[in-house]
Order: C-alpha cells, then sequence, then structure tokens
C-alpha cells in the first residue's frame, strides 16, 4: 500500500501577485497570459515597477501538491529553495498545508525562486519567473522509498530546462517505473513546449503514462492550430491524456474513449493564477482513487474554480466541500 | 506650501496572514482580537503551527500612509527595516502605493519586523508581532525638513517601547511644533494603553494635537468600562479626539463639538485588519484638506470599509472612487 498518492517534482517558487493595467504589460513589452523566464537582474527590475505584492507560495507542481492534500490526499513534494526568507516562507507553506517536504534548502547559492505575477483586471495572469535556487533540484534530491512509495510521480514541464532538474525527473521516472507505479507529467507552458517538443513527445510515447496539457500547449506539441486536431494526436500520442480548456471544461482522451466534462461556474474570475495546477489536483485525487476518468475530470474542474475565485494559486476554502456538493462525499479520500 | 500631507513615524512591519480556528487561538492561548509582541523564538514556533500565509506589507502607521496616498494624498514613512527580503518587500510596497520612504535598512541586525496575524472565521484578527528592526528607529531617521514640510506629523502608540523609536517620535513631535504643524498620535492598542499610560495623557495634553483611538483604547486611557465616560474625558483631555467604534462608525470631539458619524455597509467582513489605521488615512486627507470633521470621519469609515472586505490591511480596490460615490469628488484631494 503506497504511502503517498502522488509524489511531484517541481520548482519552488514564491509568488509575488500585483495588480497590473494593460498598459503597464505594454510599456514593459510582455504578452498578456504568458509565462517567461527571466534572470535576476530583470526580475528585480521588474519587479521595481510593479505594484505593490502580496507573496503567497506558487510553483505549479507545488500547488498541484497543496490541492491533493487539501481534497484528502497525501501528496510529497521535492524542489529547492535557499535557505533565505522566501524560502522559508515556501518550506512552512506546503508543510503547513500537509504536503510531505524534505528537500534540504540551497546554502549560499542563488535566493529563492520568485514568480513576479501581474494581473489585469479581467483575471488574467501574466508570469515572469526568476528560477533562482529551483534550478539546483537534482538527481540525489529524489528519494527511491518515497517514490516507490507513491501512486503518481508527477513532474512539471518546465523542469526541462537546466540539466540538474531534468536528471532529478529521470531518475523519479525510472523508479517509478521499475516500481510499477504512474509517471504522470504536465507540459507546463506554451514555451516550454516549444523549447521541448522532441522530449516531450519522446516522454509522452515512452515513460509518461498520464500527461496534462491545455489546449494551447496541445497545439503547440503537434504544431496545429486546430485544437481538435491536437487533441486527436494526443490522444494517438499518448495512453492517456487530459486536456484543459479553460471556460470549455476539459477533455480527457484514452485511446479511442473521450469524456468531455463543462467547466464549473465561477462568481469572478479574480486571478486564472493555479488554475491548471488545481486542476491536475482534483483529477489525481480521482484517479489514485480509481474513479471514473470523467468524474477525475469534474473533481479537476471544481478545484480549478476554487481557485481562480481568489488571488494565489493554492486552495483557500473548503475544496472537499466543494466536491462533497457536486459528487457527492464517496468521490473524495475515505476519511478525508 | 507642505510638500505632504502626513509624514508618519512607525513599525515597518510584513504582515503574515492565515486563517486559523478558534480552538488553536485556545490551545496557543492568544485571547482573540489582542495584539501581543513576542520574541523571535516565539514568533517561530507560532509561525511552524501556523496554517500557509500569505506576507503583505503592513505596520499601522505604513498602512495609514498607503491609504493617505490611494486618496490621492501625499505622504511620506519613517520605519526600518532590515536588509533581508521582507525588508525589500516592505520597502518596495510603500514605494509602489505612492509613499516617500527614505529611512535606510538596518545591516546585520535582527530581522525586519514581523506580524503572524491569524484570521478567524469571523473576520476578526489576532496579532502577534515580532518587532525585529521596527526597534531600530531613532532620532536620526527623523528628518528636519521632512517633518517641517508635512502638514501633519503622524505617530503610532506602537512606538512607544524601547527608547529609540521614543526618541524617534520626541525629535519628530519637538520639529512639527517649532513649524507650527499639526501632531497626530494613534493610541494603537489597549496594551500599548496600559503600558505607557501616563505617558499617553501627558501627550494628548501636551505635544500632540489630534489623537486616534478606538473605544476599547479610550476607556483604557480613563480607566472605565463606559465608553460614554470615556469619550467625555477624551474631549476634556485632547483638543481633537476621533474614537472609532467598529460597526458603530466614529464620534468626533472637539470641546464641546460632537460629531457622530454611521460604519459604512459592508458586504462581508473578512480580515478586520487594518481597519483603524485606514480610518485614520481617510480622516487625515480630509483633516488635511480643512474639510468639516464629521465628512473627515465619513471620509475614514468609507476607507475602512474598503480594508475589511479582503485580507491584507492596504487598499486593493479603488478608495477614491468610493469616496467620491459617497462624498463627491470634492471631498478628495484636488488632481487626484
Amino acid at each position: 500500500m503506497p504511502d503517498f498518492d502522488v509524489l511531484a517534482v517541481g520548482n519552488a517558487i514564491v509568488d509575488v501577485i500585483a495588480q497590473a493595467d494593460e498598459a503597464f504589460l505594454e510599456r514593459e513589452g510582455i504578452a498578456k497570459g504568458s509565462m517567461r523566464l527571466i534572470p535576476a537582474e530583470e526580475a528585480q527590475a521588474l519587479y521595481a515597477k510593479m505594484g505593490p505584492g502580496r507573496e503567497v507560495s506558487g510553483g505549479s507542481a507545488a500547488n498541484s501538491c497543496a490541492g491533493i492534500a487539501a481534497l484528502g490526499g497525501r501528496a510529497a513534494f521535492i524542489g529547492r529553495v535557499s535557505d533565505d526568507q522566501l524560502g522559508t516562507v515556501f518550506a512552512h507553506d506546503i508543510r503547513a498545508a500537509g504536503v510531505d517536504y524534505r528537500t534540504p534548502p540551497a546554502v549560499g547559492g542563488p535566493p529563492t525562486g520568485q514568480c513576479l505575477i501581474l494581473v489585469t483586471a479581467d483575471g488574467q495572469r501574466t508570469m515572469n519567473t526568476y528560477l533562482g535556487s529551483c534550478q539546483e533540484v537534482d538527481a540525489e534530491d529524489v528519494d527511491a522509498e518515497r517514490v516507490r512509495a507513491a501512486r503518481v510521480t508527477y513532474l512539471e514541464g518546465y523542469l526541462w530546462d537546466p540539466p540538474a532538474p531534468i536528471r532529478a525527473c529521470t531518475r523519479a521516472m525510472e523508479i517509478a517505473r521499475a516500481a510499477g507505479r504512474t509517471v504522470a507529467m504536465t507540459l507546463s507552458d506554451v514555451f516550454c513546449v516549444e523549447g521541448h517538443r522532441e522530449d516531450f513527445l519522446r516522454l509522452i510515447a515512452g515513460p509518461v503514462d498520464l500527461v496534462f496539457a491545455n489546449e494551447n500547449e496541445a497545439k503547440a506539441l503537434f504544431r496545429t492550430d486546430d485544437a481538435d486536431v491536437a487533441i486527436a494526436e494526443l490522444a494517438r500520442a499518448a495512453r492517456l491524456a487530459v486536456v484543459t480548456r479553460s471556460e470549455k471544461g476539459a477533455v480527457v482522451v484514452q485511446g479511442d474513449e473521450r469524456h468531455a466534462v463543462p467547466a464549473q461556474k465561477v462568481a469572478r474570475v479574480l486571478d486564472t493564477t493555479g488554475a491548471g495546477d488545481l486542476f491536475a489536483a482534483g483529477f489525481l485525487v480521482g484517479y489514485t482513487r480509481g474513479r471514473p476518468l470523467a468524474e477525475c475530470a469534474t473533481m479537476g474542474t471544481i478545484a480549478a474554480a476554487e481557485v481562480i475565485e481568489h488571488y494565489g494559486a493554492r486552495p483557500e476554502s473548503d475544496l472537499k466541500a466543494r466536491v462533497a456538493a457536486v459528487l457527492g462525499a464517496d468521490a473524495l479520500p475515505a476519511g478525508a
């Protein structure tokens, strides 16, 4: 019996969230809704121009872990902070959320990774990420016993860039596969797909059992402008894939099977940061409990809906109650 | 013509806000709604037990400055952070809010002050403050030219404890009075009043022209359980006093004059942190423009209402629009 539902490897990031108007994005030459990596100096310069911020723990897979724990699932996270105040904040928050987190902080290197998130009045988020110590997670941080103890090992596409995090992911995949566990990954962002398209295709055809993508990432992966074509291609390429489609909900593809679910109604979209991360959390909680795929996707949409109603990418209200209201208490982990 | 409406001296603090249930407060032996000072080790121990947090800049007078700037007023702040990440956050946020802030960070001393704020489901905040570098603001940080350039010099009662901040306040009051400016202060908290009652009474009878207190602070100052008695005593003791009364609004007393104003309607009280600070901001913006006292108090209630509708003690939505909707655009600073 595994100890964890999901063990995730990801970037350990603290988000700095500020409101911004479209004119600011234009002046800075930043495409709205995009995600980009920026070096330390550029992060400092952008921060100096940004409005007052709120600092909340983030990181895509880390957000998913917080969501899994909020749903009563058991999650573990691997990712590197630095031994600075923001590193302390990240470690505190993920542990306080109920996630098993043991990666020791880096000492004396670059500071803890930060994502400067500009939120426009329409709730769209534009992300500017300084990776800092995130790039220093490596194979030795991947504890074989914990990987074996997890039903699903979940990896961020964001990690595919510097060599050390790729080594960490590769080791995690090898251990998980050797133990007969499921390997899942998210394509993370269009820029990741464009930069590592061949790698991602190889992963999906090989060690990755379950892939998460949004429509744009799927289109980038198969170099098409047609979402239906992209989904059809993904169905052929992947053993199991989930494509999120913002206000159009999500579709799960497994061979010839298709399960489309609508998005949940949302009172007001304040900040879309974390929508994909929380979708993955909800899906994985259902998936690790052997629930029907359509129900897994619905759990994803419920978790995603909560997180876009407030600033910050981790759940703040009672996710279990929301799931129980839609799907009944049986959809949740026993004892949750 | 002064350059600033308000120059404030206060604690430079970053708030760490987390939801907590009443059982947690009971277990920790913390009185709900209270404010207390805690040493570094106790702050660390409490933080370890708290839920996931969000870090936002705070500090009572600093919040007031942010509110003044949001209303189109000109504010300057004096207070000491450390040269660490949270100090950078504080300095960024207050400058990004439009406040003139020049106090150099302390190097090599205790970290930037933090306030661990536990918010219960009823929106009440319970504050646990580790002062850190705040205690190192001193007389030499008070620039005479900037004090002379401000219509009002505003001081936090929270500063009355370690000797250095008291020296800073004393110097600021001396310069302001010599320049014929107004000196204002807030009693800050019942524990401040109880610890420094004689000092506060002396200040109100002497250099302080305008005093802010909530009902409990006024009652503690005059050792009475009767709010009406406390307000009457304050009217005798102070040249001008404003007493805030939570959902009952506020009352301004000046000699025999009384101006009571109701509280604004609030959709939902999420977090009362900063209500008093933003009340003072609204009042001072009206006051420095020579508006009628009742209107100044109403501006206070409008600013306070905004900040209790969200987490964090600084305004997030358009305060000017809210004031204009109630009082008309004339109530705001010209060109604001």
